[in-house]
């Protein structure tokens, strides 16, 4: 019965980055005729969209997180590998790992994007940004710490600062931060202190552009700015970022140049792709747009390697409109899945493949408890309506892997009880803002 | 109307250590006509005897600790000071935390108490103990970057030597850890690997003693000695560890010297108290023992100052049957308990006040998904309904103080699924018995 396909080693695909995009893939390609090689840093997917969650205190890491072993234990043809890839070799078809190479005969590369900060790398330290399970981790020991030192400054003018939070972006994940330090402030723990009272605290979101929420129609991105005006936020659009010192953000709205005092700033800004894109362009001959991104073919493929794929966050995929696509998770999930459907109709001997197009079902970002926005394009809304879409959206794709219904029944707890019960401060985090010896000592306790 | 009592200031209680001791104290006095300050190095309480489920992956550590400032929140006499007490000064009555001084009428110590490697403290960085939700991230990366390694590794002695977890210490700490490995890799991972078949680990409980548990009654250490051997443990009694190196245990059974070789070693074995105790004693001339714990009077107070009580794992109190009390929580809380009532009987005038006594119980602990030893004294049992005691009990404790009814769903929902959905592999763990130059980047990734 065995015919020469059979026979043949099976077709070996090396999938780089368990995130949204690499792990579609390699679900998509469970059924397949393949055997599949997903490599990844870390042992678990991790729901980004929810990291700010874990930045405020609501949940814990490993509510948003699901260990790619037990994600993909029944696809008995992907073996999981832990490791850094460094380089890839496309004349040879290997990926590098330390001393060690990988064969492949199909690769994708899905290793996504790391904030960015425009060049002023020495911002990093006083403003971190949001994109690993350990950022979210030390985003949430400043925040409370905050209030922490707060509550010990005797100090009124320092005791402001510390009580000053300051995000720098007003995308979605500006937003979601902004809207939730508000609510922690004046509702979850404003009976907690005894010295300072947590309504006094001023959260900042600077926008560089007129109107935050960029991506969303102009009347939801107003909308937006009102519900976060009524939780308590100040936001400042058309503001540029000039400067971040250990205590200070220098902003120039106009010609007019001030300064905010302020302990706790937060990066929600700018991304920058992964290296191994610069990598893979240097090895090729293709180009990376300005973000470090992969500029690629219609079939996701880069010129010249119809057998590499370039997806998510990493690609720069600009056929559809003229401008790239975002980088969001929808993006990254169609991707994934067009690359495993292009590569089993490869398999199969199909000649006439179509091109990827995305298809976008639209944008949504929360604002707060029981407020969010919603753009579908055919419809907008906004409110408690809005806020109860984003919910059932986050949950549908977060039980999609991992049975997470706990996380909607923790939730629903929070809803009610307004409690944050994750507000723990761990961890050794690197001092920068943190000035005084007194603070200092409280940080290394 | 006011008469003389209530023009003084009030009486200041200082509290150091937000354990089950202390804030059970704090708690206690919260309707009483006293301030208190309850300073602690972390802005949470941490419930301990669960931490072991953190090590192994099945609930993250936010499950198991409320913000001391939301527990505290509804007492308004209560301040929470975030912080490290370095000395106190009885003389003065004053607290002292790096440059401040924090006065006090009556002071209790609750400072608990961490582990101990009997002097050999080099054989720390190669078995980590089990005291702070970081050590319990600390055990979690080593205990599933093992299998990581495991997994990678070719060689296969060094494979086996990957997959042998040795816990030293056959207390209910180690017996738990020890059961948690075992479902881990007999049960909940045994899909998740291509190259190895986790079935093949070995894990190996060390004990120096006779048998397991020992505080607990024979007929029931032989039983939890069965049931850990069902589930796949090695139980290896009167069992000495003479050393503790990189990739081996070396171990000493009567005469007989061997060595184990295993990347894994945990230390469940034993605790000396916080180092406060030793700077109290040193300031008052009072004893300690050999483990670093206060003598204390039959009201917890020490001798000369009965204005100062050392309460919880700190104290040594063995006025009751000649031996110290045990370093479990029920004592603590009970003490804390005992401390407040005294309080307050003082604060009343009242002279003949009662000697603190322990109301003991029963002692429990458990083996694995369905199996648990109880011993109420008058009742011994265990098996499933053991377990299930033990599983009401925890939760009865957990949500006293934060409605954690979500953790009693989780397990449910781990229970039915034998699923531990936080094996995160985070943060950067300091290498000690990572030895090859390949582990030793696939840690740093």
């Amino acid at each position: 019965m065995a015919n020469t396909t059979e026979t043949q080693p099976p077709h070996q695909v090396v999938i780089i980055g368990g995130g949204f995009g690499g792990l579609y893939a390699a679900k998509s390609l469970n059924n397949a005729n393949v055997n599949i090689t997903l490599i990844d840093r870390r042992n678990f997917h991790l729901f980004q969209p929810l990291l700010y969650q874990v930045a405020t205190g609501a949940i814990s890491p490993a509510d948003i997180s699901s260990p790619l072993r037990s994600v993909l234990s029944k696809s008995k043809n992907t073996k999981v590998l832990l490791g850094e890839v460094n380089d890839i070799d496309p004349q040879a078809q290997k990926v590098l790992m330390g001393d060690e190479a990988i064969p492949y005969d199909t690769l994708i590369v899905a290793t996504g994007a790391k904030h960015s900060y425009f060049g002023k790398d020495e911002w990093e330290s006083f403003a971190p940004g949001l994109k690993t399970v350990e950022d979210a981790i030390g985003m949430r020991h400043r925040i409370f710490m905050g209030f922490e030192a707060a509550e010990k400054e005797t100090d009124p003018q320092l005791r402001r600062a510390w009580l000053t939070f300051v995000i720098v972006g007003g995308g979605p994940t500006g937003v979601e931060l902004a809207g939730a330090i508000a609510e922690l402030a004046y509702h979850t723990m404003k009976e907690d202190f005894r010295n300072i009272d947590t309504t006094e605290a001023q959260v900042i979101l600077l926008e560089g552009l007129d109107r935050i929420l960029p991506p969303f129609a102009p009347e939801l991105s107003a909308q937006a700015e009102t519900s976060l005006q009524k939780l308590g936020v100040t936001v400042q659009t058309k503001t540029l970022v000039t400067n971040i010192e250990n205590d200070f953000v220098t902003i120039k709205q106009g010609e007019k140049i001030s300064q905010i005092a302020a302990k706790t700033v937060l990066w929600a800004a700018g991304v920058k792709a992964s290296p191994l894109g610069q990598a893979l362009a240097q090895r090729t001959g293709i180009e990376c747009d300005r973000a470090g991104r992969v500029i690629v073919e219609p079939d996701l493929s880069i010129k010249g390697y119809p057998n590499i794929f370039v997806i998510g966050d990493l690609a720069h995929f600009a056929h559809q409109n003229g401008k790239p696509l975002p980088g969001v998770a929808p993006v990254a999930m169609q991707q994934g899945e067009y690359v495993a459907s292009l590569i089993k109709q490869k398999l199969q001997g199909q000649t006439s493949l179509p091109r990827f197009y995305y298809v976008d079902r639209g944008s949504l970002a929360v604002i707060g408890q029981n407020s969010a926005v919603v753009d579908l394009g055919f419809i907008k809304f906004t409110g408690f309506v809005a806020w109860l879409f984003w919910l059932l959206v986050h949950i549908y794709f977060l039980i999609e892997f991992d049975n997470k219904l706990i996380v909607m029944i923790q939730w629903g707890w929070n809803y009610f009880t307004r409690n944050r019960r994750a507000r723990l401060i761990t961890g050794k985090e690197p001092l920068g803002n943190y000035t005084s010896e007194k603070t200092r000592e409280m940080v290394n306790v």
